[in-house]
């Protein structure tokens, strides 16, 4: 088999710490290439780029073929996939990305949909998380869970129409209880906007929130990242809710 | 029963003539409060805003109080429930779309993440759009079908984390066959990037790409839509693959 082509792509875009340390894993892989936004991305969610124009810079991260993307983290995957890479890429990675996408995170962020937009184009994908916010997070912990993933993904087939959501605890690899497969916790977030007046006296709000876990379950990713696991939720994108459409046929 | 409170928004903007045709329904039903992007915001997905302000304008629109708002139409449902609202509405309706939301579009869609995100906050939601993209299309069939759809909403609970993927075909109200209540076909977009240079010797890009239907089921949304029906998913945000889980316990 030849030398497996790995796409790599974040949110926080491409100067970030996290996609370097993705970066120096995935190498010991395969052919990397680069291809991620040009800017943070945070909470772009599936957001793609339909009425304007999307602009490219050629670069070198970590020795690898890489571009910067004026684009949504969407816009990278479908770039890259279907312009920019020589041939399909092997898998996709995302991240790793300085915050925690578990649970409800995963629908507005833009990391996981990178990688719901690889398995969307049938390719094995998973986007990483570190529970750290910070620039100076320590992503030692983080590369040898991610190395230990990636080598699964490329030995095993996925599960079809499906990517993985990988998140880390912020603690030294040695506390790591291990992995758990999980489900997403029941969670959301309680929004509470910060209003300010500008200098004109017009009103306008910051976006702040406090996330709530209403989930009790011991099965979900919430409660194995309290408890030092790694916790990996099988994501997929088809959201019919099967069991409701039962209950609306008599709206037919 | 007091009057209901709806809370009206949309991804095309708060000019589009498409959310002026849903404020006219849904003003049958109850107050209305319209909180809509002040510009396109087709294809943001689920998309926040997390390192910007959010500034708005406060206007009236057919009669109605309305807040025309910088952010997606995800922030615009946030900030209406969250802030700017006299109550928690009793429904969110998002739409009228320009152009279809069926099948896998669903998760490009500014106009049913703002469905998703009213269901997030327990508020009975529905996101509805017309198959066609043009600004003078033709939305009388679509008001009958949003009425006979808010009655239905109005009358009947919902199911639980559910909101209502609508779409209705472009064609007169007495061709249309009925309602089917489906589920999201298997489809997707097949990308076509159109490579163009900038006078500097830059390349830029368009996304293009064209739709295809991979699924030959009659249950489906694009199924019912061909066949001139009107089409309701009952749309989910638990994107956990549940039937995965079971076959990645062994990476535990």
């Amino acid at each position: 088999m030849s030398k497996p082509l790995i796409l790599v792509t974040n949110d926080d875009g491409i100067t970030a710490p996290g996609i370097q340390a993705l970066i120096q894993v995935a190498k010991e892989f395969g052919e990397v290439h680069v291809v991620a936004p040009d800017k943070p991305q945070s909470g772009m969610g599936h957001a793609i780029t339909v009425s304007k124009t999307i602009h490219i810079n050629e670069t070198i991260v970590q020795g690898c073929k890489a571009v910067a993307c004026s684009g949504t983290p969407v816009d990278c995957v479908k770039l890259a996939v279907n312009k920019l890479l020589p041939r399909k890429p092997d898998i996709v990675l995302s991240g790793i990305n300085h915050g925690s996408n578990s649970s409800i995170n995963v629908i507005y962020s833009g990391t996981m949909s990178a990688a719901v937009e690889g398995a969307l184009e049938n390719i094995p994908s998973a986007g990483f998380s570190l529970l750290n916010n910070s620039i100076d997070a320590d992503f030692t912990a983080s590369k040898k869970i991610v190395r230990q993933v990636v080598e699964k993904m490329l030995e095993e087939k996925l599960p079809d129409n499906t990517c993985l959501n990988v998140n880390i605890p912020d603690i030294e690899y040695d506390l790591i209880n291990g992995i758990k497969i999980c489900r997403q916790a029941v969670a959301n977030w309680e929004e509470d906007f910060d209003e300010r007046t500008d200098p004109a006296g017009n009103k306008y709000y910051w976006l702040t929130g406090k996330f709530v876990n209403y989930d009790k379950g011991t099965d979900t990713d919430e409660w194995a990242l309290a408890n030092n696991y790694v916790s990996i939720v099988p994501v997929q994108y088809d959201l019919t809710n099967y069991s409701a459409i039962e209950k609306l046929k008599s709206w037919e």
